[in-house]
């Protein structure tokens, strides 16, 4: 059996996403730029697909910046209001424990630049507190920026709160739903967004593309500059093939969203019952306001790495965490931000599912997890301390 | 007759490029930076296509980092060498007057932030002088940047000898070679280049994908923050399918260069012997240093916005200078650099042939170019006051 249980890395471009992207290399190649009708149409293609985009996040077509991708949108975003901010003499920026290294690396430069970073605790169950929020908030803020979901505990903010209250403040709020769109419902009038970063490949669009979303009356700073593309805010000739494919995934997604929700929490309710059958383990991050496709555990006494070797021989793709630190041995940031202490936070194991998954590949996983588990265990020095005494459990 | 000479603003793709890339989106979707097989596997295509990359330049694997684009690796060279030449108080630039906006915005980014910038002349011929450069050259000037070949008039500098320059005087090179590599032999150690971006679109690769080299040694700073991609110099899951897509083009365009520029040269001498027949008008740059497939004319008397407009009915896809521009009213900043006076400069056209070029399809090109600037001549204001005196002429 083959499951790719690792859908918050990147996901497998849908075959709508791919026809669209081969139909318009072959046939729209035209840069958008240019004034002959080749360049016309393909202009008219890219217009096409901001429009749809910005529709199903309820913003005006104006509102969207086409990127690279996601971390790009991040590091625009940031750079934007920072710049917004230190013109006012506003230099303070409230995030939390547990954004994607896009947010929290970039906030480390503007820390060396003379900004104050406050970083909000996401608590035992991944999701902070609306009132140390306001707590947090000064005179002097000039952003709040809170990921909408977890990339790898998947557990959902209180996005629409978080908005309101920034907005009554007069605080903008940036949130990285890399891991949202196309996954859960963004509405980013209601939800009183000011900016919102997101990226095609997590809901089967091309990798390579993504956009930011910003609100119409925010001055956008250039991250890259150049040509007068995208209303001179983001140079370089602009990726019509993948901008296509990713309108034609997104459509997919929000179409099919509400039916893929339903299936993925079954099929990952069914997963979090089955593992916490495993002695001494525990789901990392909320039990319910988490993404229909994330299940997050760990398990004490083993190392993530080999149990994720192990599980790919047998055919299941996961991870420990986010596929863009796993060059590093440090535990998840996540995770110790939720209160896992290194030794748990590194055995820990981060499926997430796709919506073709089925209750018979999740009880596939459940019984090679439980099996790689005990194996580990079975050779493992701190097991063994751990069933002699000679250290305490901390997953009871 | 459907005629696209506008291979400078981007090509179209090969169908090996595209094959390589459809199949990459279909087969190699897994995260390069997974632990699982699906991921290695991907990472190993990654690599094989920096190898690829790497060996057509003359670089080391290590020192190509992919980025989005040509725009995003000038971005990031100039704010690499800005960085480390602001660390030992070095902060003068030297560039050409006539290099694309990813750079002169760039630039100005920088002249704000405390840099001095000097750019030399490009002359009438479109060339910059060695005895200028090394004259510009001071104890406190921490780069030169100086683009390969220009994407308007595709005149050629001379690099090695730039580049042997700037090493003799210990002062980093880059040069933007969007428009010259898969066009020209270039090999970094051999000129001598320190950093060097390029672009996969203008060579017949996908579009929102390129890489910059930089050479080992010198410490390239990110501009896209975030996860530890490219050896934690550009964050954002890597784009495998176009980077893949870029090696198969970049290969292709490799290996018959040397029968494609010898074809395309004989065909843009072809249409500059034709178009020189039309009266008052110039080639833009000098007639032998310059890119086998750019022709760039300019017409005394009219508007160049409506020689591409009628020039588009009858099926040829030209340009009047960067599509990155188009959405100004500005005349080209490349043009006024070589000396055009603005008139003169509004009415230019620029043909950018490929090789698959045929000479009947320049005589076409010929033949109509020469009825619509007679056709646009006849009720041109500014050619009856030519005509009659009233004026005089700048083209003789």
């Amino acid at each position: 059996m083959e499951i790719y249980a690792d859908n918050a890395a990147t996901t497998k471009m849908s075959d709508a996403a791919i026809a669209v992207m081969t139909d318009a290399m072959k046939n729209y190649y035209g840069n958008p730029s240019s004034l002959y009708l080749k360049g016309q149409r393909a202009k008219e293609k890219l217009e096409q697909a901001r429009l749809e985009i910005a529709d199903i996040i309820n913003a005006e077509p104006r509102e969207i910046i086409f990127t690279s991708g996601g971390s790009e949108a991040d590091n625009q975003a940031l750079l934007t209001a920072a710049l917004l901010g230190g013109k006012k003499g506003k230099r303070h920026v409230i995030s939390t424990a547990f954004e994607h290294h896009a947010i929290l690396h970039t906030l480390k430069k503007l820390e060396k630049n003379g900004f104050e970073i406050t970083l909000l605790p996401v608590h035992e169950n991944g999701i902070i507190r609306l009132s140390e929020l306001e707590d947090a908030m000064r005179e002097d803020t000039c952003l709040v920026t809170v990921m909408t979901a977890n990339n790898e505990i998947g557990t959902i903010q209180p996005v629409s709160e978080i908005g309101a209250l920034c907005r009554k403040k007069g605080i903008l709020f940036h949130t990285d739903a890399v891991q949202a769109v196309g996954h859960i419902p963004i509405d980013v009038k209601a939800q009183s967004i000011d900016m919102l970063s997101a990226s095609a490949h997590k809901f089967h669009g091309p990798k390579g593309t993504g956009f930011l979303y910003c609100r119409r009356g925010i001055a956008l700073s250039n991250l890259i500059e150049g040509g007068a593309q995208e209303r001179g805010k983001r140079a370089g000739t602009e990726n019509l093939p993948a901008i296509m494919g990713m309108a034609a995934a997104l459509r997919e997604s929000a179409e099919g969203m509400e039916a893929h929700n339903a299936h993925k929490a079954a099929v990952r309710d069914h997963l979090i019952r089955g593992l916490s059958q495993i002695p001494h383990s525990a789901l990392n991050g909320d039990p319910s306001e988490r993404l229909s496709g994330n299940v997050n555990f760990s398990f004490e006494g083993i190392e993530g790495e080999s149990l994720l070797i192990l599980l790919d021989r047998r055919g299941i793709c996961a991870s420990s965490g986010s596929a863009c630190t796993s060059g590093s041995l440090d535990p998840s940031h996540v995770l110790l931000s939720i209160g896992r202490i290194h030794d748990v936070a590194h055995g820990s194991l981060r499926l997430t599912i796709g919506e073709d998954i089925t209750l018979e590949q999740a009880d596939y996983i459940i019984k090679n997890v439980k099996e790689v588990v005990e194996y580990l265990r079975s050779f493992s020095p701190v097991w063994r301390d751990l069933m002699s005494g000679k250290r305490e459990f901390i997953l009871k």
